[in-house]
């Protein structure tokens, strides 16, 4: 137990924002506890509230942090000056290495935001749903050009998105391919299955 | 409250266990009380012991269950004189209308079967892992023969049964395709994928 130790590119905070998105990925938000945290994190539990005010707030931290990279990101690709395959192609990339480096915390956005309490539950709903959207939009765009086949595009991001949350197994699978690997494979079945 | 009612092709045990399927979907297996069964049963908790000897009793029966008709289904598949892509598209079709029509118990089977005890436990893990082994050793074959593009057979069963697994959030939504487009779109998509 003492303070919390550093390194140059991390503060205390983001040491204890990474050990919660570790714990809640692995017991679960409900389950976890702050004093758990407080264990992985080497300190005293009472030294973590100087830091976040609840077990909520990290949660609000984790998932909102993680939606920031990705409305980011395919704010980014819409504005892109290229075909709809290559831009949908972009943004798969960008989940697919999101899940593969950066598991814990998107993994606890993915599964654990319905702990949400609102106003960030119903704010972080209707992010998802926008963002679904507007990946279908995408879709659609590309139909529409003929360089993807005429599918229904909600489907089509279901099936995505659904496919790379599958990256999980990957996590825990004992003997797999390289995650460089596993993004080409991804990307030649996916974005194969799509276009025309 | 009273007898279990049933029709001619439901015996009693049968509503039973679709009941706990609808239950243990919704509440999940671990906070599923046997009490709230009875309720949904519509009779005294005392007379659900008549037919099923513990809640254990009713997940193992709904995982053996559906592991028995998705063996049986593969079995039949293997064995057939098609190419090894028409085998893929027939073993997802199965998938695909197994998840939409009957989406409780497999969705139950799917992911409540980590808290089945042993020895069923471990057997039922064996039973998982040789299952996709075996879907991809069919996907192996298709790149044998040059019918499938190549790419890690593992990686295209991960891909195509996490897809499928997505049907969930098909079922809760509000606006949706029908079974029938679901099913085509979603051949489209990964058959397609698959395709060289």
């Amino acid at each position: 137990m003492g303070r919390i130790k550093t390194n140059n590119n991390a503060s205390r905070k983001d040491i204890i924002l990474q050990k919660a998105a570790i714990l809640f990925k692995e017991k679960g938000f409900k389950a976890a506890s702050m004093r758990e945290l407080a264990e992985v994190v080497g300190v005293e539990a009472a030294s973590l509230y100087n830091h976040i005010k609840s077990k909520n707030e990290l949660l609000h931290e984790i998932c909102f942090s993680v939606a920031n990279k990705y409305n980011e990101k395919l704010e980014q690709i819409e504005s892109m000056d290229a075909s709809a395959l290559k831009k949908i192609e972009e943004l798969l990339r960008f989940h697919i290495i999101s899940m593969v480096q950066n598991f814990d915390e998107v993994f606890v956005s993915d599964r654990e935001w319905k702990y949400l309490t609102d106003p960030y539950l119903s704010n972080f709903q209707t992010q998802r749903r926008t963002y679904r959207k507007r990946f279908a939009a995408i879709i659609e765009d590309g139909i529409k050009k003929k360089e993807i086949k005429k599918i229904d595009a909600t489907t089509a991001v279901l099936i995505m998105l659904h496919a790379i949350s599958g990256i999980e197994s990957w996590h825990r699978s004992k003997q797999k391919i390289s995650g460089a690997e596993l993004e080409e494979n991804m990307i030649t079945i996916l974005v194969g299955g799509l276009k025309k």
